[in-house]
């Protein structure tokens, strides 16, 4: 039996003993917010009834092996907890109370709001929102790997105010996640005030219920009515996800301060500690309880190695590519036939959609691999934090969408960075390149986007055979997020079969020892790049061509002895914003040195017009690039 | 009489004379994109009865002055379908058929998706599910401003998926917007398959009432129940938003296509047209129409000029700031003071908060202006899409959080940049100076994001006097979006009140001919500079420091100057990430140079800890900034 097991068993209906936990863990909460001067210890008061229940009766979990596969996930997505969610643990014997008074120290891994950093912690939140879609994600894995365990997920009432919610709630249904389980702290203040609905609990109800919802409303300071409505609850089997609605009122033991505004985010001086945690006993104290603070479970205290997690590395060795020189194939379709091969390679491949998967080809892969596929409809922001919680439970994640629209998903991916998953991005419609459909459709400052995340790769393929290799590449890199930018339309295919790709490389397509500038380009401009070529060569100048199809890393010792070798001046070509793409990653790698340079980039916002002609308009073809080099 | 009322009265309920339109259109849209050979006509065929109503039944407009402050606004949320409202303005008279069939080339301001090129067009859309908060936007406006118009959206059903919809669907209800209209043409198709709730649209019609609208369920097709709802409607004057869920079928009037897959996206190629419009002919046509097309109303045709739309283009002079070198004043604060100064100045200033206005200092305004201030809840999204809205009917608008949750309305502000709406953004909280809260409250990618955009400033303050004065300077700054980056902790004031600033200026703090370099900095990091700028005074050593408080634009030919003086040896430093920030914009201002450069930014995730330590861990502190000039 599970020391969880084992615990529910010794407490089972025992509400003294879990009134007794949630004691010890409001006094843990303003204990460590006070010592570290900071943290939201009425955000935690209201949330600590419900923790006692979930973590001391409900959940299945075993606690000396937090990565076990069996387990119930539990999710914070209103992160602003942290400080309980790490008193549970302590409570639970996982972190000594040294270790949990350091919470918020540079040493600690108990961050501010919760992060992987600790072994206990799948996701990081703290921006709100997202926990539940990362909820939907764990449970759609628990589904397809036929394991029982349940998805459980805290949420805050004020973050109900973000549509991701509402993206994730309606995904949830759609799925039939009976296997997910949400508990609102409905405290009725925000930040600033009061939340939008305050004291209307009946329209959450409705709301909810209208999404497909289960709905249960208990007051959330009630251990008996929370008892009684998680058993109900995990006796119902049925395929509808759940929430719980708990009345609760923020800030809940400490009297003076209980459901006032004004108190969110601020912790108790070490002056008025004393006559706080006073306060406090006279509410809970009972002369039944032992009175003393022992966790009541005694498991060996663990560890927690920062950095240790290690998620999916996988090493996908692809099948050298099918295309022929001169053949003109879209990226997309290139994309499309890497992931089929790469889906039949790794079983874990899991890929999702936001109603474009006819358009990015991630079409190709749902049809063959459909148990592995996810449609997120059009809810990027959704898909992204559904991949988040898919990736932190071991499966390799590939998301697609056009590329203009992860930028709806951007904090959901800065998310996903903190947290160290290594989620799989491809964005395709690249650029102008997009034509007619206009700017809306067009990424432009996509690059600028990913190279901005830490440990990022960015990638950008010019045709189908790099484009089959970097996306190899980018499921193999398991260190941070991967981006490979993939262009709408037909490109030639100018790559022998073998060629040779890697992450921080880039190709060297025309050199000689007379070049008089090197063309530096990427995507699509590579091709307006060799045709500058063709066009300078036919006036006698020589130019070097380099395909910087890793934008991030760059090779930037290797890139030098090019432009050295070109006379030292370059010129820059992307379909990209002029700012955070190609041409700043190649000014900050040739920061230094003594070179003429010439940045072709899109400057201003595009109109809707076929690519070719966009390319001339905003100066980043062919012709542009000739007149660059004929006027150094 | 204007000529829509004129138009209303001679079409009133004759059901034939608007069937005829409805039909008009149909033909227009397939002529149009097949000329284009690109477009979404069947999205734009579900929705033509819709259209033709609104336009020529129920919106109340002066076809001949679009930017009147009486006009009821529409909306096309469902912007794939622009070939419908440019078919609807052919109709008005507006276009002629000429330009009109010229949509999607390179001249035409009728781009693929809407956008204020055209002058009938408030804002940009294309990216889906934002039009419902740009309308809750302008309803606010009407509200403030007391006129009577009403804001139409036609949102499509896919869109509903995505989460933006359901904040401002809160939102508008919470603000009891009965001036607003929303109307879903449901056509049961995405554009990858089926929508998420298919032919429920019952589920759908329970989704809004519980969010707490007024719900109409018809038939899309038609005139008559469309007429008949709309006039209702029109007459109900409560404080309920309505949204009308129109039923329709895509590609409706098209037999062979109708309501099937795979005909999102795709125009008729110029062979299938004539049977496609003998299609249309053979379900529409009655022998009682008089079989002309000409447009319903004559009014002169309208040479829309491109980029012609001014939009508020203050002009507000502050004053002298009253603050005190050596003070320690939080830079919010300041930013708090500046706009109670600036909104008693402007009377047109609205200021938006997402929940956080007493961390970000935007209370101070909403203290003194609570009819300028829309608090926006946890609704990042919607809070700039409601400000594009209000931006767009001239307003001068600014919204404030925390610069990390900036990142979640990327989207939306990029799509107010493709609008050419002035928005003046502020991020607070701004990098690792966050400290204890940790990673997810950060914002270490927020300057490579507002940089990207195209038009956009991006201004750092260090202080509260240069806070005052760049917050002032971005209200000014009408040409694009404004950024302004705040931290979150007191900083000494090192300027004087009569400091001079201004957009794509820098200061140089201290510099001496005996340079050996020069350390470029922005926000806290000046306060860096300065402490090794002492350090190394006491060690012999004489650097410049420059606060580089105008990231983009860079004034880089005096930037070169002062590195030229100072042996050309730079090292930047920045309270961001490596890449897309401030080292990044020196690189790009001074390539070319021979220097030597060091970068000092945050190369990986932070942890929770204070911000000094946190900066001494980065490297990024005046001791790492010591070492790095003693080293060059």
């Amino acid at each position: 039996m599970s020391l969880y097991a084992e615990n529910k068993k010794r407490v089972a209906m025992n509400i003294d003993a879990l009134a007794h936990i949630a004691y010890n863990l409001r006094v843990d909460v303003l204990r460590a917010t006070t010592a570290a001067d900071s943290g939201h210890p009425t955000s935690c008061l209201s949330a600590a009834d419900i923790a006692a229940v979930l973590f001391f009766h409900t959940l299945n979990y075993d606690i000396t092996n937090p990565q076990s596969t069996n387990n119930d996930r539990f999710i914070l997505s209103k992160g602003h907890a942290a400080p309980l969610l790490f008193a549970v643990y302590k409570e639970l014997g996982v972190i000594s109370d040294e270790d949990f008074m350091r919470m918020r120290t540079i040493n600690s891994v108990l961050e501010g709001h919760p992060t992987p950093r600790f072994d206990y912690i799948d996701v990081a939140t703290g921006s709100l929102g997202m926990g539940l879609a990362n909820g939907v994600g764990m449970a759609l894995h628990a589904r397809r790997t036929h394991k029982g365990f349940k998805t459980f997920v805290l949420l805050g009432d004020g973050e109900l105010a973000e549509g991701s919610v509402w993206e994730a709630a309606a995904l949830a249904v759609y799925y039939k996640l009976g296997n997910l389980i949400a508990v609102v702290d409905v405290n009725y203040l925000g930040q600033h005030g009061p939340t939008m609905h305050e004291r209307d609990i009946k329209t959450l109800e409705q709301k909810f219920t209208a999404f497909g919802w289960q709905v249960y409303v208990v007051d959330g300071h009630s251990l008996n009515d929370l008892v009684v409505t998680f058993d109900r609850i995990q006796q119902l089997g049925h395929e509808k996800p759940v929430i719980v609605l708990a009345k609760t009122v923020k800030g809940y033991g400490v009297v003076s301060i209980e459901g006032k505004n004004g108190y969110h985010g601020k912790a108790f001086s070490a002056e008025e500690l004393p006559a706080i945690l006073e306060q406090l006993k006279k509410r809970f104290y009972q002369a039944t309880w032992d009175g003393d603070k022992q966790p009541c479970c005694h498991v060996v205290k663990k560890q927690c190695d920062a950095n240790k997690r290690t998620l999916s590395a996988p090493s996908f060795i692809a099948k050298t590519p099918p295309y022929r020189v001169g053949e003109h194939v879209a990226l997309r379709q290139a994309f499309g036939n890497a992931i089929v091969e790469a889906g039949a390679g790794m079983d874990t491949l899991i890929c999702l959609d936001a109603d474009v998967g006819n358009s990015t080809f991630v079409d190709l892969f749902a049809r063959k691999f459909s148990d592995r596929f996810i449609e997120c409809f059009i809810a990027e922001q959704a898909m992204v934090s559904i991949a988040a919680g898919v990736a932190a439970l071991g499966d390799t994640v590939l998301l697609a969408t056009f590329g203009a629209f992860l930028t709806r998903a951007f904090d959901q991916l800065r998310m996903a960075a903190i947290g160290r998953l290594p989620l799989h991005v491809v964005g395709t419609h690249a650029g102008t390149d997009v034509g007619q459909d206009g700017p809306s459709q067009m990424a432009l400052e996509d690059i600028a986007l990913f190279c901005s995340l830490p440990q990022s790769v960015v990638l950008c393929p010019c045709d189908a055979v790099s484009c089959h290799n970097l996306v190899t590449l980018a499921l193999n890199y398991s260190t941070g997020i991967s981006y490979v930018r993939v262009i709408r339309g037909l490109a030639p295919i100018i790559y022998e079969n073998n060629a040779q790709f890697k992450v921080g490389g880039f190709n060297v397509l025309c050199s000689s020892p007379d070049d008089s500038a090197v063309i530096i380009a990427a995507g699509i401009c590579v091709h307006e790049a060799l045709e500058a070529y063709t066009q300078l060569k036919k006036q006698g100048i020589s130019v070097a061509v380099v395909d910087l199809y890793s934008i991030k890393p760059i090779d930037s010792a290797r890139l030098r002895d090019v432009v050295k070798n070109a006379h030292s001046r370059v010129v820059s070509v992307e379909d990209h914003y002029a700012h955070g793409g190609l041409g700043a990653a190649v000014c900050q790698a040739l920061v230094g040195m003594p070179i003429t340079y010439k940045q072709l980039a899109v400057f201003d916002v595009p109109h809707s017009a076929p690519g070719e002609q966009l390319r001339s308009l905003m100066a980043i073809n062919a012709q542009a690039i000739v007149e660059s080099v004929r006027h150094f």
